[in-house]
């Protein structure tokens, strides 16, 4: 399966993709989680201790080029050859807990460009990857709209769009949820997140009515004073961990399998 | 005064630069305020009554090419003339209690691309824009920092990161830190937003040590309660409006105008 987390900044993204990760992990699933924020957050949140060891996808294009002979800019046609997850080089992928993660690219340069050459590989990349039955990929977004006029997750099998109770959110789910059907991706799934009582968990069913929601997480202080007290917020609070589990069996409930 | 407001998605950006619009506007000044995030907030933040009749900045493009024979992808050499603040067609702006409000592009369809071309429009604009001592430009960033990849906003006169008490967005004003300088951008002051004590506080000024902070402003749940009633969240604070009265004048008492 190929998840996509996407929705306005803020949201909590990252913090569903981690969540979700260390569930289908736990569940003895094998689990690649891809950062596809140039801004990002996925392996401090997930804890792992050295991040920037992990080469980002964007440098398998020089490797790509090497052992086949594709010319620059053309190496995203290697992952035509539908590579297995076994198949992906080890230095792209580092391990902790049990998940492993794919960066999409590093910071550059201010003034040195766009992001539009990583967006393409890691496109590809999902595009091509064969999965086995036990196997899924989850990728963090960036945020707002742009990642959908690149197309970047348009091989996805759920887009999950995260909105909290805020006008703006839901206006930004919206907005990804046309662009989405441009590109032909239909299976969009919303979770409302930082919930506070029954009356924000209505604003956001009712200013969503034809979404299907795969669940609600509460607010909970316990996560921003975590962490500022540099405690990880995957474990201040077992009431979120709950709402996430019961996320993972909607998203294994509906499973549609194209990949 | 040219002034770009940058941050972490979620922050505040959008309701920073609605507020410091409306109190440059009041203070006698002649504001644009420019939307520069694709996933575009800040025509409904400010109350603007028709926001998709305003034509983006991206379709200037085709308006110079017709009017000075530039060719296609060189319109952006046309802002090198200096045109002043009237010197912009008026379908590019619209005004709105005293604000002149334009946006860098539309929402595009899903797969159809980024946006790069809108960015290197904006930043000539920018760049070029000849501002006269009463006039003021806030730019409202896109959320993280590829924007500072693309240098979008490296000719303004002060560039101001909105923090929230999170690591998060603390690591995310660091990157833009970095990024700024490398494009020569080295006015850089940040705000505090959604505080809600003296430790959050304490919090942000120890996590960004050295940095100049123009103020602080307090979380107020009465915003996120007027947003989710469908008011404005400009009028629903005085506390909110009262801290960045106090960044206003920060913002002045620092200005250095070098455009």
């Amino acid at each position: 399966m190929k998840i996509a987390i996407s929705g306005k900044g803020g949201v909590g993204k990252t913090i569903l993709v981690s969540l979700l990760s260390r569930i289908f992990a736990e569940s003895g699933y094998s689990v690649i989680a891809i950062d596809a924020d140039p801004d990002a957050n996925l392996a401090a949140t997930l804890g792992f201790p050295h991040p920037e060891k992990i080469t980002p996808i964007s440098e398998m294009s020089a490797l790509i080029e090497e052992r086949t002979g594709a010319r620059p800019g053309q190496a995203a046609t290697y992952f035509r050859l539908n590579p297995k997850v076994d198949d992906l080089p080890e230095k792209y992928c580092q391990e902790y807990n049990g998940i492993r993660l794919m960066v999409m690219g590093r910071i550059k340069k201010g003034g040195s460009g766009c992001y539009c050459p990583e967006n393409t590989l890691l496109q590809a990349l999902v595009t091509h990857l064969l999965l086995a039955r036990d196997e899924v990929v989850i990728l963090d977004m960036e945020a707002g709209i742009e990642h959908l006029g690149r197309a970047t997750a348009k091989a996805v099998d759920k887009l999950v769009v995260v909105v909290e109770p805020s006008r703006r959110s839901v206006e930004t789910a919206y907005r990804i949820d046309k662009l989405a059907q441009d590109v032909g991706l239909q299976n969009i799934a919303v979770v409302g997140n930082k919930v506070r009582n029954q009356s924000e968990k209505e604003f956001l069913i009712s200013s969503l009515p034809k979404f299907e929601f795969l669940g609600f997480i509460p607010y909970d202080q316990v996560i921003v004073d975590a962490d500022l007290a540099n405690l990880s917020p995957l474990d201040a609070s077992q009431q979120v961990i709950a709402a996430v589990k019961d996320i993972y069996q909607a998203l294994l409930s509906t499973r549609v399998e194209s990949h």
